[in-house]
């Protein structure tokens, strides 16, 4: 394959959805790692599953997961796990995706411990073998494992894609930051509704631009 | 070796420095991708060297090339080499580490071509090696290659620190903004000041702390 014939295949290729980390102890309130917005995004991230699951295109829940005692966590996160006070440690309901959010037959569970959903995973083998262009990445929060999976995503040449509303942080301040971060290197950060009407009709999604 | 072994190991590894991207095209006023805050740290960049040549601790210099063609670089920058506004290409000036922060003999040179210097690069083989414990970054710029980087070591277990005053952005609130993130999963932004006396004294800097 030339480098010109990579590029095409690439640009026509597949588009696959990452949700991450859309977890009971991170989305509900009260939990021990709750992050103050996810919550809100839970029924924009259901329309964004709906619409790739219409389309039959792959959709890949990405999950953090810790032992108990805290020896797989970062290295900054152990004392919490020492302390106590553990989070989405396998096999627990803090674990687990949202009720909500629960994948459906077929779809990839991707587990990492880490923030980029790429370290130690399995993910971009997957994504090469479905000959994905395009990932579109949503859930929560903003400043670490979405920007570090969004980061390594353009890295390994992916087109990538940031569903703003379907994307937490602890405040709108921290998003807004990342997403003029993510932006200067081409990572783009746009609501779902655009992205809609980007993919049903680019053409009408171009004129709206020149308006 | 058991995990405490290990633990401890880590906890009293060797400390190495990472000067990243401090290339003619990065730092000079007027160079195609001059960031803004990069020439001021320079000073303070060579005081950080100076420092860890004094001690004879590891210190690695981290660039970034491309091809002239841009067939290396990232997807949404290609535009730029084909428009004919290419930069840090390979061999060229642009791609040379500015004169003040030339590389001393026995020092590493790591040549990457993404945002983290770890990706695609033989780093953490020669961090594992020099069992270095914990990893000091500083150069340019915050939102991409510093931050990517300080997320790759922290996943890798390195305790991480970036030098605030050694590092650069194009604005200061994009530093702020970024040190703030970082800051929330342990990763200690510092100036060298600072850092500095916790080397030199961890017991005077532990009582200021109290004060």
């Amino acid at each position: 394959m030339t480098q010109s014939e990579h590029a095409a295949r690439k640009a026509g290729g597949a588009t696959a959805l990452l949700v991450i980390d859309m977890q009971n102890d991170f989305v509900r309130p009260g939990a021990p790692a709750c992050v103050s917005g996810a919550l809100a995004t839970v029924p924009a991230v259901v329309r964004v599953l709906e619409f790739f699951r219409e389309r039959e295109w792959p959709v890949f829940h990405v999950v953090r997961e810790y032992r108990r005692d805290g020896s797989d966590a970062e290295i900054t996160r152990m004392r919490e796990f020492t302390a106590g006070v553990p989070y989405v440690v396998a096999g627990t309901t803090g674990a687990e995706i949202v009720p909500e959010l629960t994948p459906a037959d077929g779809e990839y569970l991707i587990i990492k411990s880490r923030f980029s959903a790429f370290l130690g995973t399995k993910l971009d083998f997957i994504l090469r073998r479905l000959l994905v262009g395009t990932v579109v990445i949503c859930g929560t929060q903003y400043p670490h494992c979405i920007r570090a999976t969004a980061y390594d995503a353009l890295s390994r040449d992916y087109h990538t894609i940031v569903l703003a509303d379907a994307t937490s942080a602890e405040t709108a301040e921290v998003a807004e930051a990342n997403i003029r971060d993510m932006a200067g290197v081409g990572i783009q950060c746009l609501d779902f509704e655009r992205f809609r009407t980007f993919i049903e009709d680019p053409r009408a999604s171009q004129r709206r631009d020149r308006v």
